[in-house]
């Protein structure tokens, strides 16, 4: 529910409904909402977020109205009926289990949404730690997840999970905690595992039992987990209308837009409201930064500058940094030469392989708005290792790509972008 | 310069500084823009709208303030240099002729822009025709260009040409109106001519000679006509997420979207504030607007509902209405239980074939936003004709998509979503 939390400001000021988040904690087959992804529902009926693209909406919101007057939290499992395809059913044949929470004014929930909501931009990591077996209304805030030791991890659970599994539980929640991800973590005295986003299925959770209550020494306990990390960076390099509709698009997708350019006069802050404006030569810009360790292996950055004294000393810098995408724009003639003009200044071919140039999907775009598209499809594909790209009507594998598997176990799924602030 | 009118509104109030607007009048080789891509440049030195992704931006600049001090339009060409890479030279191997012409406070064009920029939205059809041969500032509006006729025509050019070419050139006006297109249109008497915009270059126009002083027979004529269409139609089917980042992806393609989902709870108009929000059952809302004649080959429709009650009877209607785009969403099963529901309903093995499903490229697409790539990223591809679509740097064809020829001759292009209003 992290990715909705900006959004559940307005439902959190005095006087409003009570209201119910609905958090997809497992899910198996076609399914194409990862762990975390939530919904709420107010108690006049009002929606925010989605689960599942429709199809089993029309429940959960039931569900949801349900717990808000029984104040009860509970778990709901949606799975394919081939008897009732037509009625809740997901007819893409996969489960879901949600877990439905009522948030009403008392709540540690609620607290913790306030304090959330109150985060200064750029908003800081932070997780979200909640127990979704039994009916309990829980809500625990980690700040800066990715430094934190056990022993604090331990200290905030302790409201959540009773003395015999807390040393466990805390073991689990740390290891997705400094993955930076989101995931369903078991734990029980002696019995720990947790289960990433996309990986396996979560195992049944009991029902009953409030937090804290049931405390024997075999105690099961389910957390979900869920880490919100900054944004990530994408810079745009060269102030023209090719730029100004790239940072309309990948502001959609969530990123921290810094456009740079020498030219003062086009460079206009004006031009660009939905991106920070840099005036400086671009190669410099980055330089400092990656010096300042503000750039991390989620940065992306697109030359558009369409202008060799700029493009070559900027890419063979972007290029000999560790970062998520790098690409240009221009004919395949401007090509040609900033490749020979790479080379010639040393840059390797493993380097100038990762080079995308011309920038962009080949969709045949045209304006800046379609040349955008283009060069977003071919982020979103970079993201998930695509590399040919089809149309998913004339291909045959699965639709959403998996997170890699991790050689040491922790969990893999990393928040998306757009899930962040 | 039609795409830039809303933007240059506030340039036109009283007490701001006078202007020129640089347009392509014509491009050859591999240059991004088309003709009638156009930049405004303010006598204080701000920018809007921009030629060329960069590399001639400096020059025109300098080329459109000496035109605000002469009070004279001229036009200038842009050509590679191998000696001058660096310099103003387009890298890319192409040329471009832009026109520049000063817009001062008691021109036609200054009358032109206000009457534009009063116009109610959404925006009706327009045009827009100047001479760009000589140095005069012109331009004259004509509403409902599809519908107007040649004696119409003649009447409005008859400020911006001499009688002997009037009609030849009110002919060729004709034509590029009727088509909905862009182009620069070359008239004499006895040799008219038109250089639609990414067909063959212009004819090197004369320099010198104001508008309607050049009257003898064999007046040359050059005119750039602008045609406006009202921005095309993008229906999402389905209230969800992912319909709420698909409206925000596709109007920045400059789509006119109308959300439709029978569900009124979840049809809710705040969470889709850049749409128009209809709660009704959507194949009787997409009749309805069939048989108004609301629909038209631009038109999208893309089917978000997941959801068979809701999508086997729209899709066979969408199916058989001839728009640009049907695309439904769902997981591998749930799309062969579609097709053969639809099948089962009488629809054609070629309908079938226009049904995009699963929508969208095959990006690896996870978040709603990611999806929502995938599916704008499909529709680009689709109004170019792309099928399988690769990066641009593992393909090696021209980068931008040429208009299709027309058997009849009269010029392809049309403007694209974006630059309506």
């Amino acid at each position: 529910m992290l990715h909705i939390v900006d959004r559940l400001a307005p439902w959190l000021g005095p006087g409003q409904p009570p209201f119910a988040v609905a958090t997809v904690v497992a899910a198996s087959g076609s399914v194409p909402r990862p762990v975390g992804t939530a919904m709420a529902v107010r108690a006049d009926g009002a929606v925010l977020g989605s689960l599942s693209g429709g199809c089993v909406e029309g429940a959960v919101h039931a569900a949801a109205l349900d717990a808000i007057a029984s104040g009860t939290s509970h778990r709901e499992t949606f799975g394919y009926s081939d008897d009732d395809a037509f009625a809740v059913g997901l007819s893409c044949g996969g489960t879901l289990d949600v877990h439905v929470q009522p948030v009403l004014p008392d709540d540690d929930a609620t607290r913790a949404l306030h304090a959330l909501a109150a985060r200064a931009e750029p908003a800081p990591p932070v997780a979200l730690v909640r127990r979704i077996d039994g009916g309990a209304r829980t809500a625990v805030v980690v700040d800066d997840p990715g430094a934190t030791d056990e022993a604090a991890v331990a200290r905030a659970l302790r409201g959540l999970v009773g003395p015999d599994s807390l040393t466990a539980a805390a073991a689990q929640v740390v290891a997705v905690l400094r993955a930076g991800g989101t995931a369903t973590v078991h734990a029980a005295h002696g019995g720990p595992g947790a289960s990433p986003s996309a990986g396996r299925a979560a195992a049944p959770a009991p029902a009953g039992g409030a937090a804290g209550d049931a405390c024997d020494a075999a105690e099961p306990v389910t957390l979900l987990v869920e880490t919100r990390l900054p944004a990530p960076r994408f810079l745009v390099c060269g102030a023209n209308d090719f730029a100004g509709a790239l940072v309309r698009h990948v502001r959609l997708l969530g990123y921290r837009v810094t456009l740079v350019d020498a030219r003062e006069v086009f460079a206009d802050p004006r031009r660009f409201p939905e991106a920070e404006v840099v005036v400086e030569w671009p190669d410099r810009y980055l330089a400092g930064e990656a010096a300042a360790g503000r750039l991390d292996a989620r940065t992306a950055v697109a030359v558009l500058t369409h202008d060799a004294k700029f493009d070559v000393p900027l890419l063979r810098l972007a290029l000999d940094l560790p970062l998520a995408y790098v690409g240009a724009m221009g004919s395949r003639r401007s090509h040609a030469q900033r490749v020979a003009a790479l080379r010639a200044e040393g840059v390797g071919e493993a380097a100038l392989a990762r080079l995308r140039s011309p920038i962009g999907l080949d969709l045949g775009a045209v304006t800046p708005e379609e040349v955008a598209v283009s060069i977003t499809a071919e982020l979103v594909a970079a993201r998930h290792g695509r590399s040919a790209v089809v149309p998913l009507s004339s291909s045959s594998g699965p639709l959403h790509a998996e997170p890699a598997a991790r050689p040491d176990g922790a969990p893999t799924h990393r928040p998306h972008p757009e899930e962040a602030p």
